[in-house]
């Protein structure tokens, strides 16, 4: 299985694809960031991410995609601006009939650090950790997309073990 | 020339398509309501949002686009919300090649009664009586859509006045 943890936004969006292996472990197939240009206006900016998520979804497969549920932000114009990135993200995955699990930002720091109070830079580590990574993925938003990911992993996991 | 005003919500999006006529009169084209059904997950609604604007957008191929900017709301996950319909139908229009306006609320106000300050049931009649219509399109965000609509087409109409 694989499955895409995205952070989106206008300016940066954040992805990492990963696998789970039979024996368990994970791996990072794929993991960067997704610039758009400044110069461009938003509709530009939304219908550029647009195809280049499409493209990497085209491109590795995920059955599954996972984005952080967001609740609150410094202020509305920020909402709004993230709002429109995530929704054009949430409708590449919906178009490529990829299932979708959205996660707080508790839930991904427990998932990662078996803590719900883990700090930034802790999850970033375990994030480095689990998927054997040389360094820590830069910039924040793709650590940020990989623990998500991480996050569905795990509680898929959890479900399956609590059905059996 | 046909333009499209917009006014995008996850649950509901108002839909206007204004068309200019030779004489410099204003003739509503089309116009209604996409509603989502709200059993449906967020991905899909906005998946089925961004179909049927699509499918519109190819029925009547406008050629300008017009939506309302955003400046505050309610609360931030409102905002997040209408954000992401937001994205979705600004990725619409950009992926058929369609111009975008954005107005401010005081704009579209400006634009239809001719002063910022009018309220919502005037700027309704005015809607109303610019576009020939028997009664006050329903709900409001249809109205709220031509609004904006009408709104494009006065500033393009000023815009072209001041180069003269």
């Amino acid at each position: 299985m694989v499955v895409i943890g995205i952070d989106p936004g206008t300016a940066i969006t954040g992805y990492g694809f990963v696998q789970e292996n039979q024996d368990g472990s994970l791996t990072a197939v794929d993991y960067g960031a997704i610039l758009t240009p400044a110069d461009l206006s938003m509709p530009e900016r939304l219908l550029e991410l647009y195809r280049r998520l499409s493209e990497l979804l085209l491109l590795h497969r995920p059955t599954q995609g996972a984005v952080e549920k967001l609740f609150f932000h410094r202020n509305v114009t920020t909402a709004i601006s993230v709002g429109q990135a995530r929704g054009v993200a949430l409708l590449a995955l919906a178009a490529q009939g990829i299932e979708i699990g959205e996660y707080t930002p508790l839930q991904v720091k427990q998932a990662a650090v078996g803590y719900g109070g883990a700090e930034k830079h802790q999850v970033q580590q375990m994030v480095q950790v689990i998927l054997g990574l040389p360094d820590i993925p830069r910039p924040d938003d793709v650590a940020d997309a990989l623990a998500v990911a991480i996050c569905h992993i795990h509680s898929i996991r959890f479900k399956n073990l609590m059905v059996e």
